[in-house]
Formats: structure tokens, sequence, C-alpha cells
């Protein structure tokens, strides 16, 4: 490496690291805001948190650091492999910010704060007109920020919709998914025509029986462990919307949330976080060296995240295997009870209102049912004040299920409180994780180790295929690493036939 | 105002509120360490807090900061009464830190975050040896910082101890102390006499009866209800060592922890901390414009949670007020047990190893020992390896009981983490309030209010007499102010003697 090049490695790697300081306090802080922290204090809370992001991307606008970071980029052939990821990274991020100065960049994040205050109180009283104007200044800002952007020479304009989903999914346009979303509709409409007609009864009685808060914390906390979630580096607790944030190398949280009567809900949250967290504590630790450790994708994130809870949580083998446990833990939810028909309840297909407690089967409707949309937001057909009829209107056509408040319809979720684009990583996801689990079961008995009630062999494929170059790799060339083939939904569409073919005996 | 001071105080002002930005996600991240971080990720939170708490300390240490910050002291009888306190403590905080750098600033911080790292360690594994090398660096430390202070001209030279207990009370000293705790080993030593003779049988069986966490947790919230703790601007949550943090103005927190086995060490954590929250939440608002919200001392503080932890929570009154909603909470606690049985058990008089789990009589001892092993440390008579034989010994002699483990005698306290000093102003808070009840008492009838569970009167009085001018007052003129009398133990000891007379029939 010649000596120019050290040296502003050297610079950069110190400034990222007092960067970091900066960073890792706002996302301590936004989890506070999101888990503990009192009602009238949120604000103020995500303006500190917000004053924290900004004193970080204040150390990267320094003149002196663009140029190290330049001189970096220009002689990234130099650098071993994760620190030309991050000379990479930073000019993708130089160009995108270049225009921004740090007082913008505090407005804007003051901006997804009120949004994300403002959809808590609406949310709460279950009435859109409190969120409406702030989601209005979102999507202003949204596009403001993505007008003052500067381009790579040569690189092709999109339309305003791809450039939001390249933001959440990097390399994944409208022309790739329509075709996508279009057959997942046929094949799964298809699908469920056949299911609403099958005589088979599937009984779910028991999964609203009551359950304590205790119990589902013990629940919750004997399926991390069987995870191998590591709880000296990792901590659980409650919010009404669960998540997972990454705090540090050493500090990953999950959240879940307890229902009186609904164990199975908090039961799959800590299972899908669980397998967020897996992902952010199983990276190398050259990525915290290197900084590149946001480097990986949502749809990466979504699909380990759905593995876990679907592919391994929802599967018979799985739940055969913690019947004991479930037993032990709810007597009163087992009671009567057969691990077969506890594996059907928690598969039944049930089009309902809210995604996050929606089967896996119809749970690709809902994105598509955002995808569209998101769509016309951006394309401008759709105003936000006619977005909770359209919301309406879209789930009665395509769901066949029409909610009756905001809270159940467009306020159920926070994502667009920080902009448009998010929810089909949540698809992609599911497209990604059938691909790679149909690699896994060519060098793996994943049945068998289910079985057995041991994640070992599954976890070390997934961190060594799965986690390892997340970070470093495009989801195109990511995907095509582990398995040497293209984005499709095949894979998943063949999955959910197969599986869904047999519980209700089509 | 002229136009100088005018300028000076707007800069000040608003160098303060950054700083003040730092200082809170400083707060936030402390509590969040002490709570929810998992335990390999520790240092590292406590580290990115003392970076934030350092970055605050940075802006106060700049040249021009500081010129403006003289100027306002120079003017200062110009100021408005909260900004007058301001001009204040900024030269009192000046004249301490004035050869202090902020380099030298962060290693101080990183050597009291290493030591709550290893105390925490150390207290787990029951052993000292783990915390006794980063204690004699907290010792180290902290003695370095006081010889580097500046003293206002004409300042009398302090002995070391009385530094450190002025640093934590305001203006007492040695003299001050050692005759009132002289006094409280005679009285309170010869009333244990009488009380351990004393034929009256006191029956506690039912205190360890066993209670769930969901229980505690609900009578908690309850408790805290009745004090009229504002659960919008505040929230509780469970850590080992309860504690209270105002992380801002419209965030007081309270944590509490719930054994199996002693619901009402959970129950009196909660109204302890419950009190010091009240303290916070009903300060003047004017507090926090002038950033003057830290002036009132621990001893004030302490004063506050002890008188409701004592001398409302543990009286006749209001526990026959409770009974009926302990009995729906917590039935198996109170069944066959009369209001008055639970009014004796909860205020039974024992000696026992562990401070923060003492009866309200016999807890001054373990202030005095504390007291008594402070000064030795200080004047250099006691070497922190032979402190935890010291500790033993003077459990022995003074209480008559010698704890078996590190856990259970010196290692049971996290605050010499932080530095010595701390413990007295525990009992001198007890004693500021049993002045201050005899006072509020000429103005209320207490025992009327408590009979209805009706805190309103009680809180008022607190909220105009103790709680408005605590940030603007030196604690001598504070409760000069609250009572006309200047501090005395005799009041506490009146007190302690009636109370338990008629309790244990003397």
């Amino acid at each position: 490496m010649n000596q120019t090049v050290g040296q502003a490695l050297e610079y950069v790697k110190k400034v990222l690291s007092e960067a970091e300081m900066y960073r890792q306090a706002g996302r301590a802080l936004m989890f506070d805001q999101e888990t503990i922290c009192p009602k009238k204090a949120m604000e103020r809370q995500g303006e500190v948190a917000a004053f924290m992001d900004n004193r970080a991307f204040a150390l990267v606008k320094d003149p002196a650091f663009e140029k190290a970071a330049l001189t970096l980029y220009e002689g990234r052939e130099e650098l071993g492999e994760y620190d030309r990821v991050m000379a990479e990274l930073l000019h993708r991020q130089y160009l995108r910010e270049k225009n921004i100065t740090p007082e913008k960049d505090l407005e804007y994040s003051l901006v997804f704060n009120k949004a994300f205050v403002d959809w808590n109180c609406a949310r709460e009283a279950s009435d859109f007109s409190l969120f409406a104007g702030s989601l209005e200044k979102v999507e202003e800002v949204q596009k403001e920020m993505i007008s003052l952007r500067e381009h790579e020479e040569g690189e092709e304009p999109l339309q305003l919709y791809d450039i939001m989903l390249d933001d959440y999914e990097r390399g994944i346009r409208m022309e790739d998914l329509d075709p996508i979303f279009e057959k997942c509709r046929t094949r799964l409409g298809d699908l469920l025509e056949k299911i609403r007609k099958s005589p088979k009864k599937i009984r779910t009685d028991f999964l609203s029986r009551p359950v304590t808060d205790a119990q589902q914390k013990e629940l919750g906390e004997y399926l991390l462990g069987l995870m191998h979630f590591d709880f000296e580096r990792g901590a659980m607790t409650t919010t009404e919307h669960p998540f997972t944030e990454g705090i540090g190398p050493d500090d990953v949280r999950v959240t879940t949330h307890y229902y009186p009567d609904n164990f199975a809900s908090s039961m799959y949250s800590v299972i899908h976080e669980g397998g967020h967290a897996l992902f952010d504590m199983n990276q190398p630790r050259e990525n915290f060296e290197s900084f590149i450790a946001d480097g990986k994708t949502l749809g990466m994130h979504e699909s380990v995240s759905r593995f876990y809870e679907n592919r391994i949580g929802r599967s018979r083998e799985f739940i055969h295997y913690i019947y004991p446990e479930l037993s032990r833990i709810m007597p009163q939810v087992t009671e009567g009870v057969t691990p077969d028909e506890m594996y059907e309840a928690l598969n039944e297909v049930k089009p309902s209102l809210i995604r996050t407690e929606a089967d896996e089967f119809t749970y690709t409707f809902h994105i598509i049912i955002r995808y569209e949309l998101e769509k016309e937001i951006a394309s401008g057909t759709l105003k936000i004040a006619d977005a909770p009829q359209r919301w309406r209107d879209k789930y009665t056509q395509i769901l066949g299920v029409t909610p009756e408040t905001d809270r159940d319809g467009i306020l159920q979720d926070v994502h667009w409180s920080s902009g448009f684009g998010y929810f089909p990583t949540y698809a992609i996801g599911n497209f990604y994780n059938a691909m790679y689990y149909n690699r896994m079961k060519q060098e793996i008995d994943i049945s068998a180790a289910l079985s057995k009630g041991d994640l070992t062999p599954v976890n070390s494929w997934m961190k060594e295929h799965v986690f390892a170059k997340a970070d470093r790799l495009s989801p195109a060339q990511w995907i095509t690493d582990i398995t040497g083939r293209k984005l499709t939904a095949d894979d998943f569409l063949d999955y959910l036939e197969e599986k869904y073919s047999a519980i209700y005996e089509l």
C-alpha cells in the first residue's frame, strides 16, 4: 500500500471510530425512545438522538475527511477486502450527501422524529389525521433528499420509486418486482381459492387461551436459547411493535409484545427478531473494524428473520420438538391438543388485517398491497390524504377483508414515518430464503436437525454462507454467491404450494 | 441589565443547551447500562456515555465560554434569581475544573466506568479482589481531582474527607457529623438494647410468603399512582440495585427489584425511588431553563425519598389505607393477617447485613459504619485491601451481625465505584425530613390525609416548601428556610423513640 493511502486509511478509521460513538449513542437513544421512554419525553429523546446522528454526519462532511475518503476510494484496489468495501460505501455515501449540509441533515432527522412521535399518537387514537401532516412532510423530505443526490458518471437515471426501492434493497427495480409480484398474485390467488374450498377443518380454539406475560416471557427466553441467541451479548424486552436493534458489536436487542390471548404472536415475534439478532451477532468482527456492518440490506436481513420464523419456527419438526416444553410452560394452552393440531393451527391460512400477525401464506398479499400503494404515492397519483381509503379498498379487493379502523389499517406499521420503499424487502426476503433453504438442504439434513431441536448445523451453514459476505456483496451478488442463481419467487411459491397442499389435503 | 451581561447570558445559555444534549444522552446511556444493557457490552456502553459527558465538558472548557461565564458571574447581581444561581454554579464549577483538561476528564470518567463494571462482576462473584484494583484507582483519581482544584480567595483549607463530604452535601463537615452520629449511637444504642429485651413478639412469617413478579409490579404501580407519580413523564423498570434517574424535564425513571419471597423489599424501593422522582418531577421549570436542576444536594434528595419511604410509607395510617388493595393484589400474603400485624411486621427492628433492606431504626448504624470506614480511608489509616475485614469487624461490633460473604458485606453498595463521601447524605436526609415533618404537621393534618390515602396536601406542601428552592439554596439555608432551625438529629431521634416505644411497648 502506498504511503498516502495508508495515511488516509488511518485517518478515516480514526474519524469513523469517533462517529461510531455518536451513532451508537443515537441507536441506544432510539431503542430507549421505543421501549421505556415516557410519552411526554419521546419527542425530546428523539431530538437528542437526531443531534447525535448529526454529530456523526458533521464528522464525515468535514473536508479533510472527504479528501481522505476520496484518496481511499481512488486507491481502493490496494486495500484489503473489508477496507475496500468501506471505501466504496464511503464514496457512495459521499455522492448521496454531497449537497446536504449538517444543518439540513438535522432538519430532516427532526422531521422523521416528529413523524414517529405523531404516528405513535395517531395509532393510539386510531386517527390517521393526526399523522397525515407529518407523513406529507416525510414524503416531501424523502423526495428532496433524493433530488439533492449526485450520481456516478454513466449511472442511468431512475424513476423515483426505483430510487426508493434501491435505498432499501440495492439494485432492485420495479421491472424486477412487477412480474414477480404478478406471479405471486396469480399462483397464490389460485391456491387460496382451493384452500378456501377445502373441507379440511383446522382447530384453532386453543390459540386464544389466556396466557400470562410471565409464561410468554419464559417461552420467549426458551426459544431464543434454542436458537443460540447469546444473552451475554443481547437482551429481550417488550414494545408494541417488535423490532431488533444492533447497538454495538456485543449488544443486539430484540423486542416482543405480550397479548393475553395470543401466545403465538409473541412466540413468532421472538423467533423472527431472534433471526435478525443471529445475523447481527454472527457477522465477521472485521465488519466493525471496517465500519461496514450496515452494508447488509433489509432484504437480506428479512430473509434471515423470516427463515427462522417460518422455515424453522413453523415447520412440523420444530413444533413437535418444542411441544413438551410449551406444555410445561403453558399447560393450559396445550391441554387436550396434539402436536399435529398445534402445527396445523400455527399454519392456518386466514386472510386478515394485520401484516405482522398474518400467516405465512397470505403475508405476501400484505406486501403487494403496500407495494402498490407506495408506487402510487411515489408517482403522485395517490395523495396522502386519500391513502386510508385506498388502503381499505386494496384490502377488500385483494384479501377480502376490510379494516374498520385506521389502527387496523394504514396506521398499523411504523415504517412510513421514516420513508417509503421498505415493505417489498419482506417479500424479497422470503424469496431469498426459499432459494437458500433449497441449497442448504443439499448439504444438511435440516429435518433431522430440527427433530432433535439442534440448530447448530443450520446456524453454522447460515453463518458461513448467508451471514459472512452479506456486508461485502450487493444483494444480486450475494444470492448468486449462495445459490448460484438469480432472484426468483419460484422456490418460495413451490414451497408454499407443497406445504399448504399437504395441510389442506388439496 | 447591561449589554455585555445580556450577551454573555444569551451565549452561555446557548452553549449550555448544547451541553445538555450530550448530558442527557450520557444519562440515558447510563440508565441503559444499568438496566437492559447486556453484560459483555456494559463497558463499551459506559465508554460511550463517558464520551458524551466529555463532549459537554469540552464545551464549558472552551475559553470563549469561560470568559462569558466569568462576565456573568461578575455581573450576577443584575441577573434574575435563577440565572444568578446558574452564574454562581458555573463559577464554582470553573474553579473546580480549571486545571482539568478534557483529556484528563475523559480518563477519569473511564476509571469510574471501569470501576462500575468491575464492581458488578465482583459482586456477582462475591469476590472483593475483583474490585480492589479499580477501587484503589478510584481513590487515587478522587484525590487527584481534589488536589487540582482552585479555591475562592479567603476560602479555608479543608481536610480531605471534609472535601469529599462537601462534594455530596455542600457545607457539611466532620465536625458537624461527629457529635451528631455520636448522639445517634448512644441514644439508638440504648433504645436498641431495650427493644432487644422487650417481651413483645412481632409476627413476620407472612413477609416471606411467595409472590410473583407480576404481583409486585402491580403493587408498585398502585403505590406510584397513590403518590401521584406522573406515568406520562416517568417510567418504572427493574434493576438489582434500585435507583432513580432524571433524564430530562419530562423523563424521570425509577427502578425496583422483585424478590420471590420478599414483597416488602420491592414495595419500599418503589416508595423510596418514587420520592426521589416526585422531587425531580415537581421542581420549577425555571431550573431547566437556567440549567440549575443539579443544584439540589444528595442530602436534600435522600430526605425526600426517605420521607416518603418511612414517614409516609411505614406509617400506621398508610399501611391501613393500602391494606385492602394489598390484599386484592397479593391475597396469599395478607391471608390471616390483620392490618396492625402488617404495620408491625413492616416496622420490625432487626439488626441485619444489607443497608437497603434495613429497617428504619437500625438504618443509621449502617451509615455510621460506612462513615467511619470512609474517614479511615480518606485519612490513609485504612488500606483498600484491608477494608473487607474492617467492614466485617465494624458490623460485628456495632450491629452484632457479621457478613459471611463480600456480597453481603463490602460489595453490597455501588456507591464507592464513583468515589467516597456519599453515604452520610442518607442519614442527613433522615435528620432533615424529621425536622420538616414536624414543621409540616403544624400546618397539615398528615395523619388524616394518610388515613384517606390522599397525598395531595402533603405533596403540595413538599412542592412549596421543600422542592421549590432546593436548587437555589445551600443545604444550611434550605433547611433553615423550611423549618427556621439548623440541622439537628433531635427530631429524628425523638420520632424513632416515640414510634418504637409504642410498637415495642417499652
